[in-house]
């Protein structure tokens, strides 16, 4: 059978990254544009069309399936109308699907970039085996996506996935959203960077200060894998409660949609193995007795191609 | 159209309780028959068998669509194998489903007893005009199950819903699972009477030393609401307080699967409304806040019907 591409769109704050996929997600053509968020939503959707008919040349004569695009914002389906996304000057709410329908064409889905980069896993990733599994971002904050029978589950307004926002303790941490003890206060990087510094004060002793050469706001979750990894015990442990307190988390989804395999994606998931190790254990620990041997915790293997396969994968 | 029917099976520790049941949620017909938990498994199906026979004579001429049964125990679908229900002599392992094909001739469904009243509640019952809402069976324990797209949802071995073992405090009570934090473990009716009766010694004022008869271990959650209504001020915390645990966890479930919308049955569920009030606060104050405004809590209106009526559910 003659082999079927999408084009995947990954709509960022920064730049707009598009590339022709194969639906053995092979990329075959990649291009990129900034994103010019600081201008105006006019300028924005003008540099994404120009990726897709760069796109779109290389794909002459190869069987299209459409267009998928991921992107930062609220996600609102059917219809594909982002919202607000963050950075993005003047921008409220535009149906982007039906604006790139209307130009090019074809079939456009559009989805936010947690679950295009879960759709990517499943298609294409880690999660290539499993039919049911729960995707987590840990990156600046905590998101994710749940693929049920090989398909991204959206919710009835589009906004499932917020694993972010399980509360491990309800009376701890406030977060940001307004909620109280969800475990992206806990282990998002934003929120461990800021607590790691403040309890840094107490361990004068941690070689993180000489990391960052003393700049304590230069910290990153890498800095605290790296020190670790050479020795230092405070980096360790810090790390390693960040782990428990997903595990947690990922637990009580495990237990609510009886699943049993999770995929970890976004910038702190390079963290070393004893953190994974740590996130096993402490799901086996939390969960219900019959899941406690299918528990599978894997890296994302997408990397930053994850949310441009992805939205091919929406299409694919 | 002619009218279509369903016999459902609700399959208890002591009671077998079978109808025939209409496409619209009618009891056109009803048996009941002792379970005979503490024979054998032969003693057991004979009982179903018998009411199932009794309830085909009542169908006579009508539509059947098939038979469904809602029972205690782990469910294994497909094949509705029954596992290990609790205090059913001898049973370990029963393909209950197949057993009653065979002897009948027709499509059986099986599944748990909280998945069952979770389907009564979606089509006949509180829940009937909400396509996707999460049921909570708050009784001696906290179990539950998820409606979606007007389906239940069953996770793919069988197990999803199990919104009793969401951890609300990673470092938390105990719970019987062996986790840490259940909020099961918080507010099911044997650990919240267990706690209770623990504080009760340091309120001798209350008016539950009283209602009991001195008798603290009959306590249960309906003389806590009795109390709470004539003005004890503790009762009404404790009951408040469990508003507040089942809402965090209600909350966590929410942002995860994107729902708004809970249905709340089991034999805790008669507390008064000022709990329920509770119960909607605290689910506002923990969810993301797009999903605050929609955030409903409904009691569930079917009773002791609802696994029988879940079980026609099933197969109608």
């Amino acid at each position: 059978m003659e082999q079927r591409y999408a084009i995947g769109v990954d709509l960022g704050g920064t730049t707009v990254k598009t590339g022709l996929i194969s639906e053995s997600g092979e990329i075959v053509f990649q291009t990129k544009l900034p994103t010019l968020a600081e201008q105006n939503p006019e300028a924005i959707i003008s540099q994404i069309k120009k990726t897709i008919h760069d796109a779109l040349q290389a794909a002459r004569g190869k069987h299209l399936a459409g267009i998928g695009i991921a992107s930062a914002g609220i996600i609102e389906n059917p219809g594909g109308i982002v919202k607000s996304p963050p950075n993005f000057k003047g921008w409220e709410s535009i149906p982007l699907g039906k604006e790139m329908e209307k130009e090019f064409g074809m079939d456009v889905v559009v989805d936010n970039d947690a679950n295009a980069a879960a759709v990517a896993e499943s298609k294409f990733g880690a999660g290539k085996e499993y039919p049911n599994f729960l995707f987590v971002i840990w990156g600046t904050g905590v998101g994710g996506g749940i693929i049920l029978n090989n398909h991204i589950y959206r919710g009835q307004f589009g906004g499932a996935g917020e694993v972010g926002h399980i509360s491990i303790d309800y009376k701890g941490l406030q977060c940001n959203c307004g909620s109280i003890g969800c475990v992206e206060a806990y282990v998002g990087q934003k929120y461990l960077s800021k607590r790691t510094i403040e309890k840094l004060q107490h361990h004068p002793e941690s070689s993180l200060h000489k990391i960052v050469g003393g700049n304590l706001s230069a910290l990153e979750p890498i800095h605290l894998s790296q020190a670790a990894e050479a020795g230092d015990e405070f980096s360790r442990n810090v790390l390693l409660e960040a782990g428990q307190l997903l595990g947690v988390a990922i637990a009580s989804v495990m237990n609510m949609l009886d699943l049993r395999v999770t995929v970890i994606g976004g910038g702190v998931s390079a963290v070393g193995d004893f953190v994974y190790n740590e996130i096993i254990a402490t799901t086996k620990k939390y969960v219900l007795t019959p899941l406690r041997p299918g528990i599978t915790v894997l890296r994302a293997k997408l990397g930053n191609d994850a949310g441009m396969l992805g939205a091919a994968g929406l299409v694919l």
